[in-house]
């Protein structure tokens, strides 16, 4: 027996958006719990179609944003860091939302080529393990010429001039005995690195040993390229003690920019990785070390420390009637009614408050007083005189209401929003330990209608 | 400056995986630590293009498949177990992909239309509190006529039967002041669905109160359902005390199957949800429910308990060469050589042991004693005479080289896989509190040579 009419698949052949409004909170905005990210409006068949589609879109996207954003404030703004989670992203898709969610908190650059291509990304990686054990020798490297930067010279044999360099490493009055035989293979595969791309050098120093075979290996193969007016970028370290190396490394560096007076030697970059998440960038922090960059993976793109963002979708009104969820659990009672919502800013240009009103209430002015109430204790409730008052949620999508449709900025103009919202939050409401909760509100008559339809509704046994 | 030459996008242009062959274990095989999942020969420069996609895509499929089964594992053989994940999932295609191994996991149906479409999973879910809520009384039903399941009657006014069928439960003896009145936006809903999908009412009956409403709602409506042929589905909890309401309705459901003598009644399907995983399922076990089925969601598709799996592709062989990554941690050591994996079978035909061997060594043959060794512990080894030897690298991409490939099987076959290898472990490996670990060995042969690597390839300072 079928389970639905065809009548019902020519519906769905039929429908459209033209019925539907979607407003959102812009891309990129600090947002907080009880304010709707999104209002959709529209014949409710249709509307509960996009539920499930809409959920998902919203939900990881904000998670991944906000972990990405975590990461950048311990980090600091001073490092770079970089998004390393495509191989440990829950699928392909996954990984690409992932790269594209944590560049928009905060991340300088990603190792997901197709993000980069499909997004702009900036990208950033270096080789793997596995090239540097496909080496066996030196030997193994065929054609040896390097050009210089500014093309007007050519190196013949740029291998004897790696060796050459490592041997003078090797003899440097402060490194004296710092390092004996280094690892040839892996020596062979910096080596043939950079050959191919000069102005990229950056090396996983790892594969062998760091400071007694990955460090001198990649000073030989950064100086020789410094003779043909190369910049080497830097060191990947991958394991280990990151802290100890990092500050071993940065010594190493310093102890050849003075010998050799090469300038900024010492300030090679340095980037670590290995399962990095907020708490270990944090206790690196608190006991020093010369890392420059971060690049994260794992914990970053799938959340690791909480792998799911709880976002729903509720019937806030039908056909002009205001509809409510009541839970025993007074945090997933659901505020009724087609809403706006206001942030209203204070004379030093911080948020105070968010506010939510009925749609048809006046809006917020600047420089006059407005009630600000929690939504549910009656106790609470301030007067707030906004210097600034921003509506948040904008038209993305008007069907035909003729209503103006907001442009969708480029993925760098959100995450520039996103780093100015986090930039202009105060200080108390961001730190990690015991923040200050931000304040989320309604409007005096929205309290008043919420509590005289709870009283009115609710059925018998319902609260308790 | 370019980054890179021309002819490097022409190579790209005119890669193939003529060159390539993948080897890999069955898809829906029980997998152990240490041997390879899949094994990949070919050109270094193309197998390492393949390196990021392949670890993506084997990562979450086997984490998630994992965490399916273990779910099937706590909850046991009998009740269903509906895969609830899609707007929680960790963007839209960690969405299908945890439908689709869910599935292979052990699951049952899934909510995930798209899937289904696209797999062939069964689908199974129920209304939203939104349809619930959309409702704001009987009148609002239009079609009130109900054709009898056999077709050979009509009920003309189905919400009229409802309302006497409400009627007749509140004057039941035995539910005599169980319930008063009952909410009436929520009968209309539950009435609206049932005319929509006679063959498969399941109403969520906590919208409102689940004793005190939800329920004698269903019944009205199943009970009136049941008088035209039809036997309704069941109902679903998604919040509150989950094992004492399933009690509660159990009773209810028996208590009506006896009033009128309506074989099964009591049967009638419960099936909760909410926050659901492993540790509340267990829970509800032990201290008794009546629930029939589950639906899982966050906990499930996001694996929140372990958001990552740590699969990594390793170089073990180059030119003929081994190569074996050495580290300090000892459990990050990688098993150099192309290898064949297989498993051994005692006489209870429970595996016994995987084993590694070098790829030209003999294969171990039925009945004939080997011996089985740990890779880096000298002194764990045994002797080992298989009734039943199975190679576990099979060849699903053969390229050029003649191979025969391996067909691929329908999901519901590698489903069937699963199933069957889940229920052949040997019990003590498959317990969730200290489970005994399954043994993986390597020949005495490779053991040797792993060995006589190690001594030979380790620099100085590796290993301590």
């Amino acid at each position: 027996m079928p389970t639905c009419e065809d009548g019902f698949f020519d519906y769905l052949r039929a429908i459209d958006c033209s019925d539907v409004e979607v407003y959102a909170i812009s891309e990129g905005s600090v947002v907080f719990p009880k304010v709707p990210l999104m209002r959709i409006e529209g014949p409710v068949a249709v509307v509960q179609l996009l539920e499930t589609p809409f959920v998902n879109l919203v939900n990881y996207a904000s998670l991944v944003t906000t972990n990405a954003a975590r990461h950048r404030f311990v980090a600091g703004k001073e490092k770079s860091l970089l998004e390393f989670g495509l191989r440990r992203a829950q699928g392909p898709d996954g990984g690409i939302s992932a790269s594209r969610y944590c560049y928009m908190g905060g991340f300088d650059a990603t190792s997901n080529v197709a993000a980069g291509r499909l997004f702009g990304i900036p990208l950033r990686g270096t080789h793997s393990h596995a090239f540097v054990s496909s080496f066996m020798s030196l030997d193994e490297i065929v054609d040896k010429t390097l050009q210089s930067y500014d093309g007007s010279s050519t190196c013949e044999d740029f291998v004897s001039l790696v060796q050459t360099w490592l041997n003078r490493i090797k003899r440097t009055n402060s490194l004296r005995g710092a390092f004996g035989e280094t690892n040839q293979s892996e020596l062979a595969a910096f080596t043939s690195y950079a050959l191919a791309l000069p102005n990229n050098f950056l090396a996983l120093v790892d594969t062998y040993d760091v400071m007694s075979s990955g460090v001198p290996n990649f000073c030989a193969v950064a100086l020789a390229l410094n003779e043909f007016g190369y910049k080497a970028t830097g060191i990947r370290l991958d394991s280990g003690d990151l802290a100890y190396l990092s500050i071993e490394a940065r010594k190493f560096f310093g102890a050849l920019e003075k010998e050799f007076a090469i300038p900024e030697f010492g300030k090679t970059i340095i980037t670590a990785s290995n399962d990095l998440n907020e708490e270990t960038i944090d206790a690196l922090n608190k006991q020093g070390h010369e890392m420059d960059s971060f690049g994260i993976g794992t914990y970053l793109v799938t959340c690791y420390s909480q792998a799911a963002l709880g976002c729903v979708f509720k019937l806030v009104e039908i056909n002009n009637q205001p509809r409510m969820k009541l839970s025993e659990d007074v945090t997933k009672v659901s505020i009724p009614c087609k809403k706006r919502c206001y942030r209203l800013y204070g004379r030093e240009g911080y948020p105070l408050v968010d506010i939510m009103t009925g749609a048809n209430e006046p809006t917020p002015k600047v420089g006059e007083r407005i009630l600000c109430r929690h939504p549910f204790n009656e106790s609470k409730r301030a007067y707030v005189v906004p210097q600034h008052v921003e509506e948040l949620l904008k038209c993305y999508w008007p069907g035909d209401s003729g209503v103006k449709r907001e442009e969708l900025p480029t993925l760098k103009n959100t995450r520039d929003r996103c780093m100015q919202h986090l930039e202009h939050m105060r200080p108390d409401h961001m730190r990690r330990l015991n923040p200050t909760p931000y304040k989320v509100s309604v409007s005096a008559k929205l309290y008043d209608f919420i509590h005289f339809l709870w009283l009115n509704e609710a059925p018998v046994g319902e609260l308790q």
